[in-house]
C-alpha cells in the first residue's frame, strides 16, 4: 500500500473529524451574517452583553463572537465534549478574549444555566450532530432573556454545488450526503438547514417570533480552495471519510483515490468553486 | 377534464412562462446585494452613472435599478423580445422611472452600442437562456467604461432545497431540473449559477478582476409563498411545464396533479420554505 493511498502512517496525527476543518473556518464574519445587525443593536442600549455559544467545539466562532461582546460583555462556550474546553481555551487566549470568554463542559438537552440568563443565544453547525434538535432549541430559548434572541445556522449538504462537475467530486458529494443521511434520525441528515423552521415550531416557538433565512457558504479564492482540498483528501485517503467509507461498502479504494485526485485537480483550477447554503433561523425570546 | 386539471380553457389567459413569474419578483434589493455597494460607491463620484441591463424582459428589475441610478443618469433595457418592450415602458412609467429609462430591441450577442458605453452593465438570469453566455459576457464588457464594472447573477436550480420533502415537490423538482438540462448546450442548465467565473475566463476577463460570490433565494412567507405556489399550479395544471412535461413524456398527468397538490398543501404551511443557490460575478472593467 503507497503512503499515497494511507495517508496515515504511524508517524502522522490522524486528519482531523471533517467538521472540525469547517469548524476552524468560521468567524462571526462569514457565518454570523444574519444576526449580526441584531446584536450590534441590542450592544448600543446595553454593552454588557452576555452570549452562549451551544457546541462552541475548538472554539473558533465563540472567540470571534468574543471580539464583538467585548470585555464589558461576558462569553460562555458550551461543549459536551471536555477534550475540545483545552482547546478551546488556549485558542480563546490567542485571541486575546480569555478575559471574558469560558467555556464549560455541559449537555445541549440540559443547558446549565437558569431560565433567562442570556441576552443571545447561538449555535452553529451544531444541531446537525443532534437527534433530537427540537429540544435542544427549546432549551436555547429558555435560557434566553426577554428581549434577546436566538440565532441558529445550520448547512445542507445537499444543496451544495461545485464546480467543475468531475465524476470524483460528485462521487464525493453523494457519499458525504449518503453518510450524513445514514447517522439516524433527529437532525445530522444532509438536509438539516431547511429543517430549522419546523424543529423551532416543534419547540414550541410562535412562527411570529421567527424569521428564518438562507445564506451561503462558500470558496472560489486560491488559498481557501488549497486549504479545503487538502482537508478533503486527507479525509478520503486515511481519514474518517475514507475509513467508514469502505467499511460501509460505500465506496471503494478506486473511488477514493478518484475523490483525492479531483480534490488536488480541483484546487489548482482558476474556475473552479464551491457552494453551500445554509438555513438560518433567529428567534425572538 | 375537469377544469382543475386543465386550467387554460378558452375564457383564461395562459399562465405567464416560468420565468416571467421569476422575473416579476426581482428587485434591485432582492437580487442585486452583491454589486450595489460597489454601485453606490460610483455613483458618489459620478451622479450621472449610465446602466445597460441586457435582457431586461417585462422591466422590473429594470426599473428597481433606475430608481436607484436615479433621473440624473440613464438606464437602457435591451431584450430580444420586441413584445417584452411594451410592457417594461408601462412599467418603467408606473414607478416612475420613465425620464430616465429606455428600452430597446436588441441582440445580447452583438449589444447595438459602442465600446466603453456604460459604467454598469447588468444581467439578471439571462444568460441561462443564451447557447453561447461567454460571448454575451464579452459583449457586456466590451460596452463598459474603463473603472465600471460588469455585474451578472444566475440561478443554480440543482441547489433549490424545498421543505417538507413532499413527493409532489421532488417529483416538481427534478422534472424542471430535467427540462432545464434538456434545452441544449451552453446556458440554459440547472446548473447555470456556478459556471458564471468559467464563462467570464472564456470570454477573456483576467481572474484578477472578477469576483464571484454566491447568493440565496428563499421564501417562507405566507404571501409570497401563496404566489409561488399558485404560478406553480398555474405551470403543471394547463401552463408551459405541464405542457412540454406531458408531450415530452416526463410527468404523467398523474404526477402532475401530484405537484399540484404537493404545491397547494406546501403555501398552507406554518413551517414550509423553498431556497435556492445563486451565482454572482462582478467584472471590473
Amino acid at each position: 500500500m503507497s503512503s499515497k493511498t494511507t495517508g496515515n502512517t504511524s508517524e502522522e496525527a490522524p486528519p482531523p473529524p471533517l467538521c472540525s476543518i469547517l469548524h476552524e473556518l468560521r468567524t462571526a464574519e462569514n457565518s454570523g451574517g444574519y444576526f449580526l445587525p441584531r446584536l450590534h443593536s441590542l450592544k448600543e442600549s446595553d454593552p454588557n452583553l452576555k452570549l452562549l455559544e451551544v457546541g462552541s467545539g475548538w472554539g473558533h466562532m465563540t472567540a470571534s463572537l468574543s471580539k464583538i461582546i467585548g470585555p464589558s460583555g461576558k462569553v460562555v462556550g458550551l461543549d459536551i465534549d471536555p477534550s475540545t474546553l483545552v482547546h478551546a481555551r488556549r485558542h480563546a487566549k490567542n485571541a486575546g478574549v480569555e478575559s471574558h470568554t469560558d467555556f464549560i463542559q455541559g449537555d445541549a438537552y440540559a443547558i446549565p444555566f437558569a431560565d433567562e440568563t442570556f441576552d443571545i443565544t447561538h449555535a452553529h453547525q451544531v444541531l446537525a450532530h443532534m437527534e433530537r434538535p427540537w429540544e435542544v432549541i427549546r432549551e436555547m430559548v429558555r435560557v434566553t432573556k426577554p428581549g434577546g434572541f436566538v440565532a441558529i445556522r445550520e448547512g445542507d449538504l445537499e444543496s451544495e454545488v461545485v464546480w467543475p462537475k468531475e465524476p470524483g467530486l460528485t462521487k464525493f458529494h453523494e457519499l458525504i450526503v449518503k453518510g450524513m443521511n445514514m447517522r439516524g434520525k433527529g437532525g445530522g441528515g444532509a438536509d438539516t438547514g431547511r429543517q430549522l423552521l419546523p424543529w423551532a415550531l416543534r419547540a414550541g416557538v410562535d412562527r411570529t417570533k421567527a424569521t428564518l433565512s438562507y445564506g451561503t457558504w462558500w470558496f472560489d479564492g486560491a488559498e481557501d480552495k488549497d486549504k479545503w482540498a487538502k482537508a478533503m483528501v486527507g479525509q478520503v485517503r486515511g481519514g474518517t471519510v475514507g475509513q467508514v467509507a469502505v467499511q460501509l461498502g460505500l465506496a471503494s479504494q478506486e473511488d477514493l483515490d478518484e475523490m483525492a485526485s479531483a480534490w488536488e485537480d480541483w484546487a489548482k483550477r482558476d474556475d473552479s468553486s464551491l457552494a453551500m447554503m445554509h438555513g438560518e433561523i433567529v428567534i425572538e425570546k
